[in-house]
Protein backbone atom coordinates (compact mmCIF):
# COMPACT_ATOMS: atom_id res chain seq x y z
CA UNK A 1 0.00 0.00 0.00
CA UNK A 2 1.08 3.49 -1.15
CA UNK A 3 1.53 5.45 2.17
CA UNK A 4 -0.01 9.11 2.33
CA UNK A 5 2.61 11.45 1.43
CA UNK A 6 2.33 13.69 4.30
CA UNK A 7 5.65 15.56 4.18
CA UNK A 8 8.08 16.05 1.09
CA UNK A 9 10.49 13.17 1.46
CA UNK A 10 13.77 13.89 1.89
CA UNK A 11 16.69 14.41 -0.10
CA UNK A 12 18.81 12.30 1.72
CA UNK A 13 16.63 9.01 1.03
CA UNK A 14 16.14 9.68 -2.90
CA UNK A 15 19.77 10.14 -3.12
CA UNK A 16 19.85 6.70 -2.06
CA UNK A 17 17.13 5.08 -4.34
CA UNK A 18 19.53 5.08 -7.20
CA UNK A 19 22.43 3.51 -5.33
CA UNK A 20 19.94 0.36 -4.43
CA UNK A 21 18.44 -0.12 -7.96
CA UNK A 22 22.31 -0.33 -9.54
CA UNK A 23 23.13 -2.55 -6.93
CA UNK A 24 19.53 -4.50 -7.47
CA UNK A 25 20.62 -4.29 -11.34
CA UNK A 26 23.88 -5.86 -10.82
CA UNK A 27 21.95 -8.59 -8.77
CA UNK A 28 19.45 -9.17 -11.05
CA UNK A 29 22.28 -9.40 -14.09
CA UNK A 30 24.12 -12.09 -11.80
CA UNK A 31 21.10 -14.37 -11.78
CA UNK A 32 20.11 -13.85 -7.92
CA UNK A 33 16.33 -13.30 -7.54
CA UNK A 34 16.00 -12.26 -3.84
CA UNK A 35 17.71 -10.01 -1.78
CA UNK A 36 17.74 -9.50 2.79
CA UNK A 37 17.97 -5.83 3.68
CA UNK A 38 20.64 -7.74 5.71
CA UNK A 39 22.74 -8.25 2.28
CA UNK A 40 22.30 -5.53 1.00
CA UNK A 41 23.44 -3.08 3.71
CA UNK A 42 26.13 -5.56 4.06
CA UNK A 43 27.16 -4.83 0.23
CA UNK A 44 26.31 -1.63 0.65
CA UNK A 45 27.98 -0.29 3.48
CA UNK A 46 24.38 0.34 5.19
CA UNK A 47 22.45 0.01 8.34
CA UNK A 48 19.93 -2.46 6.96
CA UNK A 49 17.10 -0.77 9.24
CA UNK A 50 17.68 2.36 6.99
CA UNK A 51 17.26 0.53 4.10
CA UNK A 52 13.82 -1.17 5.11
CA UNK A 53 12.93 2.53 6.27
CA UNK A 54 13.74 4.17 3.04
CA UNK A 55 12.17 2.08 1.02
CA UNK A 56 9.12 1.54 3.65
CA UNK A 57 8.22 4.99 2.46
CA UNK A 58 6.78 3.88 -0.57
CA UNK A 59 5.28 0.55 0.03
CA UNK A 60 5.71 -3.06 1.26
CA UNK A 61 7.89 -4.58 -1.23
CA UNK A 62 9.84 -6.88 1.08
CA UNK A 63 8.36 -9.90 3.02
CA UNK A 64 9.89 -10.87 6.62
CA UNK A 65 11.93 -13.95 6.01
CA UNK A 66 12.29 -13.87 2.67
CA UNK A 67 13.12 -10.18 1.73
CA UNK A 68 13.19 -7.87 -1.34
CA UNK A 69 12.12 -9.84 -4.85
CA UNK A 70 15.01 -8.19 -7.09
CA UNK A 71 12.67 -7.82 -10.06
CA UNK A 72 9.99 -6.33 -8.61
CA UNK A 73 12.15 -4.30 -6.46
CA UNK A 74 13.75 -3.16 -9.57
CA UNK A 75 10.31 -1.98 -11.13
CA UNK A 76 9.60 -0.41 -7.87
CA UNK A 77 12.40 1.97 -7.61
CA UNK A 78 12.36 2.50 -11.05
CA UNK A 79 8.89 3.77 -11.39
CA UNK A 80 9.60 6.05 -8.21
CA UNK A 81 12.38 7.63 -9.55
CA UNK A 82 10.41 8.25 -12.83
CA UNK A 83 12.83 6.11 -14.73
CA UNK A 84 10.07 3.67 -16.26
CA UNK A 85 9.25 6.46 -18.70
CA UNK A 86 12.31 8.00 -21.83
CA UNK A 87 13.90 10.88 -19.94
CA UNK A 88 15.82 12.93 -22.71
CA UNK A 89 18.72 15.01 -21.64
CA UNK A 90 20.73 17.91 -23.10
CA UNK A 91 24.29 17.74 -22.31
CA UNK A 92 26.27 21.45 -22.62
CA UNK A 93 30.25 21.31 -23.18
CA UNK A 94 31.65 18.61 -25.90
CA UNK A 95 34.72 18.31 -24.43
CA UNK A 96 36.11 15.40 -22.59
CA UNK A 97 34.02 15.19 -20.05
CA UNK A 98 31.11 15.96 -21.74
CA UNK A 99 31.87 13.35 -24.47
CA UNK A 100 32.45 10.75 -21.68
CA UNK A 101 29.12 11.38 -20.16
CA UNK A 102 27.31 10.75 -23.58
CA UNK A 103 29.15 7.54 -24.14
CA UNK A 104 29.18 6.27 -20.82
CA UNK A 105 25.40 7.31 -20.90
CA UNK A 106 24.50 5.95 -24.33
CA UNK A 107 26.42 2.69 -22.81
CA UNK A 108 23.85 1.86 -20.43
CA UNK A 109 20.79 2.04 -22.13
CA UNK A 110 19.42 3.88 -19.77
CA UNK A 111 15.98 5.47 -19.90
CA UNK A 112 17.95 8.83 -19.29
CA UNK A 113 19.08 9.64 -22.42
CA UNK A 114 21.33 12.52 -23.66
CA UNK A 115 19.72 13.27 -26.94
CA UNK A 116 21.39 16.32 -27.68
CA UNK A 117 24.87 17.96 -27.32
CA UNK A 118 25.51 21.34 -27.64
CA UNK A 119 28.98 23.76 -27.30
CA UNK A 120 29.90 26.97 -27.81
CA UNK A 121 33.05 26.30 -30.03
CA UNK A 122 32.30 26.72 -33.66
CA UNK A 123 35.18 24.18 -33.94
CA UNK A 124 33.14 21.71 -31.96
CA UNK A 125 29.85 21.82 -33.84
CA UNK A 126 28.64 19.61 -36.58
CA UNK A 127 31.45 16.69 -35.22
CA UNK A 128 29.99 13.17 -34.09
CA UNK A 129 29.86 12.19 -30.51
CA UNK A 130 28.28 8.98 -30.18
CA UNK A 131 25.99 9.06 -32.82
CA UNK A 132 25.06 12.72 -32.07
CA UNK A 133 26.18 16.10 -33.67
CA UNK A 134 27.27 18.77 -31.56
CA UNK A 135 24.72 21.59 -32.41
CA UNK A 136 25.84 25.10 -31.65
CA UNK A 137 24.11 27.34 -28.80
CA UNK A 138 21.63 28.96 -30.41
CA UNK A 139 19.71 25.94 -31.60
CA UNK A 140 19.40 25.42 -27.42
CA UNK A 141 16.04 26.39 -27.11
CA UNK A 142 14.74 25.28 -29.91
CA UNK A 143 15.82 21.74 -29.96
CA UNK A 144 14.88 21.32 -25.92
CA UNK A 145 11.57 22.35 -26.85
CA UNK A 146 11.06 20.39 -30.33
CA UNK A 147 12.13 17.67 -27.99
CA UNK A 148 10.39 18.29 -24.90
CA UNK A 149 14.06 17.95 -22.88
CA UNK A 150 13.67 18.63 -19.32
CA UNK A 151 17.16 17.53 -17.89
CA UNK A 152 20.73 19.13 -18.65
CA UNK A 153 23.93 18.69 -17.86
CA UNK A 154 26.86 21.36 -17.37
CA UNK A 155 30.17 20.12 -18.72
CA UNK A 156 31.40 23.51 -19.39
CA UNK A 157 34.35 25.45 -17.79
CA UNK A 158 33.37 27.17 -14.49
CA UNK A 159 33.09 30.47 -15.98
CA UNK A 160 30.28 29.59 -18.42
CA UNK A 161 28.36 27.31 -16.42
CA UNK A 162 26.35 30.21 -14.98
CA UNK A 163 25.32 31.55 -18.20
CA UNK A 164 24.72 28.13 -19.78
CA UNK A 165 21.98 27.57 -16.40
CA UNK A 166 20.08 30.67 -17.25
CA UNK A 167 19.73 29.54 -21.05
CA UNK A 168 18.86 25.92 -20.22
CA UNK A 169 16.12 26.82 -17.83
CA UNK A 170 15.14 29.45 -19.94
CA UNK A 171 14.57 27.25 -22.54
CA UNK A 172 12.19 25.18 -20.29
CA UNK A 173 14.74 22.87 -18.45
CA UNK A 174 13.36 21.85 -15.17
CA UNK A 175 16.55 19.94 -13.80
CA UNK A 176 20.70 20.33 -14.04
CA UNK A 177 23.38 18.26 -13.28
CA UNK A 178 26.01 20.80 -13.01
CA UNK A 179 29.91 19.20 -13.41
CA UNK A 180 31.70 22.91 -13.55
CA UNK A 181 33.32 23.31 -9.91
CA UNK A 182 31.00 26.55 -9.04
CA UNK A 183 27.97 27.07 -7.80
CA UNK A 184 25.12 28.09 -10.15
CA UNK A 185 22.53 29.93 -8.94
CA UNK A 186 18.63 29.06 -10.28
CA UNK A 187 15.27 29.94 -9.40
CA UNK A 188 13.15 27.53 -6.44
CA UNK A 189 11.72 25.42 -8.64
CA UNK A 190 14.79 24.20 -10.42
CA UNK A 191 16.31 21.49 -9.48
CA UNK A 192 20.27 21.32 -8.99
CA UNK A 193 22.71 18.76 -8.09
CA UNK A 194 26.24 19.52 -8.27
CA UNK A 195 28.50 16.75 -9.20
CA UNK A 196 32.16 18.36 -8.42
CA UNK A 197 34.51 15.81 -8.91
CA UNK A 198 36.78 16.81 -6.38
CA UNK A 199 34.52 16.86 -3.50
CA UNK A 200 33.92 12.91 -4.17
CA UNK A 201 38.05 12.65 -3.90
CA UNK A 202 37.82 14.96 -0.74
CA UNK A 203 36.00 12.70 1.18
CA UNK A 204 38.21 9.79 0.21
CA UNK A 205 41.71 11.28 1.56
CA UNK A 206 40.15 11.76 5.37
CA UNK A 207 39.92 7.59 5.39
CA UNK A 208 43.60 7.42 4.63
CA UNK A 209 45.77 5.43 7.39
CA UNK A 210 47.88 8.73 8.61
CA UNK A 211 51.38 8.39 10.04
CA UNK A 212 52.29 7.42 13.27
CA UNK A 213 53.79 10.53 14.74
CA UNK A 214 50.67 11.75 14.51
CA UNK A 215 48.42 12.31 18.05
CA UNK A 216 45.74 9.75 18.06
CA UNK B 1 38.96 22.52 22.23
CA UNK B 2 39.40 18.73 19.91
CA UNK B 3 36.51 16.43 21.12
CA UNK B 4 37.41 13.10 22.32
CA UNK B 5 36.91 10.32 19.09
CA UNK B 6 34.62 7.93 21.39
CA UNK B 7 33.04 6.34 17.81
CA UNK B 8 33.85 6.76 14.36
CA UNK B 9 32.40 9.84 13.09
CA UNK B 10 29.68 9.17 10.12
CA UNK B 11 30.64 9.00 7.16
CA UNK B 12 27.16 11.07 5.96
CA UNK B 13 29.06 13.64 7.89
CA UNK B 14 32.63 13.37 5.95
CA UNK B 15 31.22 13.37 2.89
CA UNK B 16 29.26 16.76 3.43
CA UNK B 17 32.64 18.25 4.82
CA UNK B 18 34.00 18.82 1.39
CA UNK B 19 30.91 20.58 0.19
CA UNK B 20 31.48 23.03 2.84
CA UNK B 21 34.55 23.02 2.08
CA UNK B 22 33.74 23.82 -1.83
CA UNK B 23 31.56 27.13 -0.58
CA UNK B 24 33.54 28.27 1.51
CA UNK B 25 36.52 28.57 -0.37
CA UNK B 26 33.85 30.61 -3.26
CA UNK B 27 33.03 32.85 -0.27
CA UNK B 28 37.36 33.27 -0.02
CA UNK B 29 37.48 33.81 -3.45
CA UNK B 30 34.24 36.38 -2.78
CA UNK B 31 36.01 38.24 -0.57
CA UNK B 32 33.57 37.12 2.14
CA UNK B 33 35.03 36.95 5.67
CA UNK B 34 32.68 35.63 8.06
CA UNK B 35 29.63 33.66 6.98
CA UNK B 36 26.74 32.37 9.62
CA UNK B 37 25.69 28.45 10.16
CA UNK B 38 21.98 29.48 8.43
CA UNK B 39 23.39 31.39 5.60
CA UNK B 40 25.27 28.07 4.73
CA UNK B 41 22.19 25.99 5.10
CA UNK B 42 20.21 28.23 2.88
CA UNK B 43 23.19 28.13 -0.18
CA UNK B 44 23.80 24.50 0.45
CA UNK B 45 20.23 23.32 0.91
CA UNK B 46 21.08 21.96 4.47
CA UNK B 47 20.14 22.66 7.85
CA UNK B 48 21.81 25.04 9.61
CA UNK B 49 21.35 23.25 12.64
CA UNK B 50 22.54 19.97 11.22
CA UNK B 51 26.12 22.30 9.37
CA UNK B 52 26.94 23.29 13.22
CA UNK B 53 26.46 19.61 14.52
CA UNK B 54 28.99 18.59 12.16
CA UNK B 55 31.54 21.14 12.07
CA UNK B 56 30.87 20.70 16.00
CA UNK B 57 32.99 17.04 15.97
CA UNK B 58 35.67 18.47 15.31
CA UNK B 59 36.05 21.60 17.25
CA UNK B 60 34.23 24.67 18.41
CA UNK B 61 34.91 26.74 14.99
CA UNK B 62 32.04 28.90 15.46
CA UNK B 63 31.31 32.21 17.92
CA UNK B 64 27.54 33.42 18.41
CA UNK B 65 26.22 35.86 16.67
CA UNK B 66 29.19 36.01 14.09
CA UNK B 67 29.51 32.89 12.42
CA UNK B 68 32.94 31.12 11.11
CA UNK B 69 35.69 32.72 10.63
CA UNK B 70 35.87 31.56 6.58
CA UNK B 71 39.50 31.24 6.41
CA UNK B 72 40.12 30.04 10.05
CA UNK B 73 37.13 27.21 8.70
CA UNK B 74 38.87 26.23 5.67
CA UNK B 75 41.91 25.46 7.10
CA UNK B 76 40.25 23.15 9.57
CA UNK B 77 38.00 21.55 6.83
CA UNK B 78 41.51 20.71 5.51
CA UNK B 79 43.43 19.90 8.35
CA UNK B 80 40.21 17.29 9.16
CA UNK B 81 40.30 15.87 5.89
CA UNK B 82 43.71 15.70 5.37
CA UNK B 83 44.05 17.65 2.92
CA UNK B 84 46.89 20.32 4.28
CA UNK B 85 49.25 17.80 2.96
CA UNK B 86 50.29 16.66 -0.56
CA UNK B 87 48.17 13.49 -1.67
CA UNK B 88 49.21 11.89 -4.90
CA UNK B 89 46.78 9.97 -6.66
CA UNK B 90 47.46 7.41 -9.62
CA UNK B 91 44.80 7.45 -12.64
CA UNK B 92 44.14 4.15 -14.34
CA UNK B 93 41.97 4.58 -17.87
CA UNK B 94 43.31 6.99 -19.61
CA UNK B 95 39.92 7.93 -22.09
CA UNK B 96 37.58 10.52 -21.95
CA UNK B 97 36.83 10.51 -18.80
CA UNK B 98 40.30 9.67 -17.49
CA UNK B 99 41.56 12.62 -19.38
CA UNK B 100 38.80 14.58 -18.21
CA UNK B 101 39.29 14.01 -14.57
CA UNK B 102 43.32 14.65 -14.84
CA UNK B 103 42.52 17.94 -16.32
CA UNK B 104 40.02 19.17 -13.94
CA UNK B 105 42.51 18.12 -11.03
CA UNK B 106 45.24 20.06 -12.41
CA UNK B 107 43.01 22.69 -13.20
CA UNK B 108 41.91 23.18 -9.30
CA UNK B 109 45.82 23.15 -7.90
CA UNK B 110 44.44 20.56 -5.33
CA UNK B 111 46.84 18.55 -2.53
CA UNK B 112 45.00 15.68 -3.89
CA UNK B 113 47.09 15.31 -7.52
CA UNK B 114 47.18 12.92 -10.17
CA UNK B 115 51.00 12.28 -9.96
CA UNK B 116 50.68 8.93 -12.53
CA UNK B 117 48.01 8.16 -15.26
CA UNK B 118 48.11 4.30 -16.85
CA UNK B 119 46.69 2.29 -19.76
CA UNK B 120 46.44 -0.99 -20.44
CA UNK B 121 46.24 -0.31 -23.62
CA UNK B 122 50.09 0.38 -26.12
CA UNK B 123 48.66 3.03 -27.83
CA UNK B 124 47.79 5.60 -24.94
CA UNK B 125 51.16 4.39 -23.97
CA UNK B 126 53.72 7.82 -23.83
CA UNK B 127 50.33 9.96 -24.74
CA UNK B 128 50.68 12.96 -22.97
CA UNK B 129 47.78 13.76 -20.47
CA UNK B 130 48.03 17.24 -18.83
CA UNK B 131 51.84 16.98 -18.77
CA UNK B 132 51.92 13.58 -17.77
CA UNK B 133 52.92 10.49 -19.70
CA UNK B 134 50.07 8.19 -20.05
CA UNK B 135 52.19 4.38 -17.94
CA UNK B 136 51.81 0.91 -19.34
CA UNK B 137 50.83 -1.34 -16.56
CA UNK B 138 52.78 -3.10 -15.94
CA UNK B 139 55.15 -0.15 -14.59
CA UNK B 140 52.18 0.13 -12.31
CA UNK B 141 53.29 -1.47 -9.13
CA UNK B 142 56.70 -0.17 -9.34
CA UNK B 143 55.48 3.67 -9.72
CA UNK B 144 52.84 3.52 -7.04
CA UNK B 145 55.60 2.42 -4.86
CA UNK B 146 58.18 4.91 -5.73
CA UNK B 147 55.92 7.85 -5.38
CA UNK B 148 54.00 6.64 -2.22
CA UNK B 149 50.85 6.94 -3.97
CA UNK B 150 47.79 5.77 -1.73
CA UNK B 151 44.92 7.03 -3.40
CA UNK B 152 43.86 5.61 -7.00
CA UNK B 153 41.43 6.73 -9.48
CA UNK B 154 39.96 3.86 -11.77
CA UNK B 155 38.28 4.83 -14.99
CA UNK B 156 38.53 2.04 -17.19
CA UNK B 157 35.14 -0.06 -18.51
CA UNK B 158 33.74 -1.96 -16.50
CA UNK B 159 35.02 -5.08 -17.08
CA UNK B 160 38.65 -4.37 -16.20
CA UNK B 161 37.46 -2.54 -13.31
CA UNK B 162 37.85 -5.66 -10.86
CA UNK B 163 41.24 -6.46 -11.82
CA UNK B 164 43.22 -2.99 -11.95
CA UNK B 165 41.16 -2.38 -8.18
CA UNK B 166 43.41 -5.75 -7.34
CA UNK B 167 46.25 -4.28 -8.56
CA UNK B 168 45.80 -0.93 -7.05
CA UNK B 169 45.25 -2.34 -3.38
CA UNK B 170 48.51 -4.98 -4.12
CA UNK B 171 50.72 -2.17 -5.14
CA UNK B 172 49.67 -0.39 -1.76
CA UNK B 173 46.46 1.85 -2.54
CA UNK B 174 44.55 2.38 0.45
CA UNK B 175 41.51 4.11 -1.30
CA UNK B 176 39.76 3.91 -4.40
CA UNK B 177 37.33 6.03 -6.38
CA UNK B 178 36.09 3.74 -8.62
CA UNK B 179 33.82 5.75 -11.70
CA UNK B 180 33.36 2.08 -13.52
CA UNK B 181 29.62 1.12 -13.47
CA UNK B 182 30.29 -1.74 -11.48
CA UNK B 183 30.65 -2.61 -7.52
CA UNK B 184 34.63 -3.58 -7.09
CA UNK B 185 35.13 -6.23 -4.49
CA UNK B 186 38.14 -5.19 -1.57
CA UNK B 187 39.39 -6.29 1.79
CA UNK B 188 37.61 -4.50 4.39
CA UNK B 189 41.23 -2.16 4.94
CA UNK B 190 40.52 -0.60 1.54
CA UNK B 191 38.26 2.34 1.58
CA UNK B 192 36.18 2.65 -1.98
CA UNK B 193 33.83 5.36 -2.81
CA UNK B 194 31.75 4.79 -5.90
CA UNK B 195 31.34 8.02 -8.24
CA UNK B 196 28.89 6.42 -10.41
CA UNK B 197 27.54 9.06 -13.02
CA UNK B 198 24.16 7.80 -13.67
CA UNK B 199 23.39 7.74 -10.14
CA UNK B 200 23.25 11.30 -9.93
CA UNK B 201 21.68 11.31 -12.73
CA UNK B 202 18.97 9.50 -12.06
CA UNK B 203 18.17 10.68 -8.66
CA UNK B 204 17.83 13.80 -10.19
CA UNK B 205 14.78 12.47 -12.37
CA UNK B 206 12.76 12.50 -8.91
CA UNK B 207 12.48 16.46 -9.43
CA UNK B 208 11.03 16.35 -12.13
CA UNK B 209 7.63 17.54 -12.48
CA UNK B 210 5.12 15.38 -13.54
CA UNK B 211 2.06 15.45 -15.84
CA UNK B 212 -0.91 16.25 -14.60
CA UNK B 213 -3.19 12.86 -15.31
CA UNK B 214 -1.00 11.42 -12.44
CA UNK B 215 -2.62 10.76 -9.52
CA UNK B 216 -1.30 13.37 -6.80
Amino acid sequence: MQKEREQPISDTVIKRLPIYLRYLTYLERMGVRTVSSYQMGKELGQNPAQIRKDLAYFGEFGRKGIGYEVGYLIKKIRQILHLDQLIPVALVGAGHLGTALARYNAFQQDNMRIVAIFDHSPLKAGRDVDGLKVQPMKELKSTIQEKDIRVGIITVPDYAAQEVADQLIEAGVEAIMNFAPIIIHTPPNIRVHHADLTTELHSLAYYLRQPEYMVN
